[in-house]
C-alpha cells in the first residue's frame, strides 16, 4: 500500500497527544503521534518491541534512556525494546512524529 | 540512540543503488537507499519481513504489488512480506529513501 503526504493524517487532540495509523503489516506498524505545543508522551517502555521515531514537522524534545535531544524534521530516534523513552513538544509549532513499532501493537 | 539529519548518511554509488545503515534494533532496522538519476532497485520480495519506504529527498517511482506511484518527500509505501516491490529514480534529482525492515536483515 502507498500513502501520500502522511503528515496530513495527523490527528491533533486538545486533551492529549493524538494518534493515527498510517500502515500496518504483519511485522511492522507505522503511525503518527501529533502534539500540540506543551503536550508530551511521558516516559514509557515496551518489552519485546522496538520503536523508531522520525520527526516530520515541528520540533520535539526526545529522550531515549539517558540521552535527550531536541529533534526537528529529518531526525530519528531508536528506542530499543525495554528502554524508557518520551517525547515533548516545547512549541511554538505543532509537532508531528512518525512512530514505527516492530512487532506491531495489537489492533484495536 | 538518536541520529540527526539522517539524509546526510546517504551513500551514493556510481554503479548501483547505495545502502547505508541509520539504526539497528533487535526487532527493526532503518537504512537509507540512495539512487542517482536512472538507478533502480529491481522487483524483489522478502519472505517473513515487512518493508516500509519513506521518501526523504527527490522523487521515486515505487511499485508494490500491482500499484505504482511517483512518490516524493513525505510519501510512504508498505511492502508486506512476500509482496514484490521496486524503486526507480526517474530523475532529474538524486533520490534518498528511508527503508525500514522488520524483522531486521542479518548483520553483515
Amino acid at each position: 500500500m502507498i500513502v501520500k503526504r502522511i503528515v496530513d493524517l495527523a490527528e491533533f487532540r486538545t486533551d492529549a497527544m493524538g494518534k493515527s495509523t498510517v500502515a500496518r503489516g504483519e511485522f511492522v506498524y507505522a503511525g503518527l503521534n501529533a502534539f500540540e505545543p506543551g503536550q508530551e508522551h511521558k516516559a514509557h517502555a515496551h518489552e519485546g518491541q522496538d520503536k523508531l521515531y522520525l520527526v516530520l514537522e515541528g520540533s520535539g524534545e526526545v529522550t531515549v534512556g539517558d540521552q535527550t535531544e531536541l529533534l526537528t524534521a529529518g531526525d530519528l530516534a531508536l528506542a530499543p525494546a525495554g528502554i524508557l523513552h518520551s517525547v515533548r513538544n516545547p512549541g511554538p509549532a505543532r509537532l508531528v512524529v512518525l512512530a514505527i513499532l516492530a512487532p506491531p501493537p495489537r489492533a484495536k
